[in-house]
C-alpha cells in the first residue's frame, strides 16, 4: 500500500514532530510513503519512514533530482511545478495532511475530488454554504492518522 | 487582460445566473474569458461573454475538443485531466470563483499559492489555526466581482 | 480551425522565412495559429499571422506570460516545461513542422501518436526497420504546407 | 541509479526477449527500473527485473493503478496520458529504447532534448539535413545496452 503525506515546507515544530511520527508509523505498517520530496513535512515524514527502514518516493516539482530531501529513495522528477501535486494524490491509497499551506490545500482538494481518503492533522477546515461537508477525517495523533489511513486504504483496495 | 472564471458543472440556479452575468461583464470590459471549457458555471460564463461579443478560451481536461461547451471560441485540449486546473489559473491575471466543488477548490488553492488575485462569489470559506487568513476577496454581485478582478489584474500587470 | 506550427528557437534564415510565410498563409485562411509562444520559428510564424490580422495562441512552457513573443495574442501559461508540447498538438487540427530540433521532434512524435496530420518543411526524417513509414507529408513551400494542413484539418473535422 | 526502459506495447518477439534481458541486467546491476508501467516492452523489462529481485517503478498514463503490469512494484499514477512520457525520462539517469513506435519516439526526443544518455536497440534512426546527428548510442545486445547505460548514468551523476 502507498500512503501519501502532504504538508508545507515550513511547518511548526509540532507539525515536524507529527510528520516524523507519521513516517515512522507508515514504515511500521509496511506501507510505502509517497510525498512531494522536498523539505519540511515532506522531509520529516521521509526521515521517520527511513528510521524504520521504510521505502520513500518523492514526486518532485522541479527538473533536478538533487532537490529531493536526503531521505527519498526514489525521486520521480516531473518538471511540472505544482501540476505535480495531483500525481501524489493519484498514487496514494490514502493521504494524511499535516498543517499545510496553499499547495497542501490544492492536494486536499484533489483528494476530495478523486475520492481518495483524506486524514487531517492540524490542517485546513473547509466549508461552503449549500455544499456537503467535505469528508475529511480529522485525527489527533500520528498513530491514529496512520491507522485510519491504512484501514481506509485497504477498503479502497478491496472495493 | 485574461480573467479566469472557475466553478462547478452543476451550480445552483443562482450560481448559473451569477456566472452568466460575470461573463457579460468580462466581455464588456474587453477582457478575454479563460475557463475550464465544460458545462455549468463554465458554460454560463462563456455564454454571457459571447452575448456581448467577447472572446472565450476553454482549457479542457480531456482529449477531445468536442467536449468544449458551444460558447468556447478557442479550445485548448490538454489531455491532463484535473492537472489542467493550474493552467487556467496561471493564464489569468485575476480569477473569479462562483460557488464550486472540489475541483474549484483546487483552483482556488492554486490562486492563493501563486498570488493570483481571487474573488469569491458564494464560494468556499477556508481557515486553518495559526495560518494567515487566505486573501480571498468575497464579492456580492457579478458586477462587483468583475470590477475587482479587472482592478486587481491591472495592478498585477503593472507590478 | 486551429493550425499548429512547430519549430526551434534558432532556425536558419530559410527556416525563419518559411515560418513567416506559413503564419501569413494561416491567417489568410482565417485559421487560428497555435504555437509554443517563444522565439525563432514560433515568433516568425506569429509575426506572419499578425501581419494579416490573424489570431495567435502561445502555449508557454514556463510560469511567466512575459516569455511570450510580442506577436502572441493569447498566452496560455502552463508551467509544465516540455510537458506542454503535447498540448500544442492536441489543440491543433493539423500541424506544420519547420526544421526543428529535439523539442520539435517530440511534438512530431505526438502528432504521429495521436493521428494529427503532420506536414513537414525541411524537417526530420524518421525510419525504423520493420515499422511503417511515418505518415509525414513533406511540402516544398509555405503555401503548399498550409494548403495541405487546412485540407487535412477539415477532413479530421468532418470525420 | 534509475535506468529507464522505453518501448511499445506490441513489440516483436525479438523485442520482447531483448526487453526481458535488459530488465535482468538492470536488476543485476542493482539499478532501479523506471518504465511506463504498461504491457509489451514495459512488462517484459519489469518481468526480467523482478526475476532477479530488482525494484520496478511504473509511470502510468491513466488514472487507475490497476493498469500497471503485474511486475510493477511502485505504480505512479499520473492521469496525464502521454504527457507522462517526459517524467520517465526526467526520472532516469540513462534510458534504453527497444524498438518502439511513436510514443517511444517522443521519449527518445525528450532524452535528446534534456541530455539524458540514450541507448538504442533496434529502434528509430533520425536525421535532419543541417542538424547534428542525434547522439543515440546504438547497442547490439541487452547486456551491452545496460553496461553503456550504467556507465553513462554514473558519468551524469558525477558531473
Amino acid at each position: 500500500m502507498q500512503i501519501g503525506v502532504i504538508g508545507e515546507s515550513q511547518p511548526s515544530l509540532e507539525g515536524k514532530k507529527l510528520a516524523f511520527e507519521v513516517g515512522v508509523e507508515i514504515a511500521k505498517a509496511k506501507a510505502i510513503l509517497i510525498c512531494g520530496g522536498l523539505s519540511g513535512v515532506m522531509e520529516e515524514a521521509s526521515r521517520g519512514a527511513k528510521s524504520q527502514g521504510g521505502l520513500t518516493v518523492g514526486i518532485l516539482p522541479g527538473t533536478d533530482k538533487a532537490t529531493a530531501n536526503p531521505y527519498i529513495d526514489i525521486p520521480i522528477v516531473t518538471g511540472l511545478d505544482q501540476a505535480r501535486n495531483i500525481i501524489i494524490i493519484r498514487s496514494s491509497q490514502a493521504v494524511i495532511a499535516i498543517e499545510g499551506s496553499y499547495g497542501t490545500l490544492s492536494e486536499m482538494a484533489f483528494c476530495l475530488k478523486l475520492g481518495v481518503p483524506l486524514i487531517g492533522l492540524k490542517t485546513w477546515k473547509l466549508n461552503r454554504e449549500n455544499h456537503e461537508i467535505p469528508p475529511i477525517i480529522y485525527a489527533q495523533t500520528a498513530k491514529e492518522a496512520v491507522e485510519i489511513a491504512i484501514s481506509k486504504g485497504k477498503k479502497v483496495e478491496n472495493d
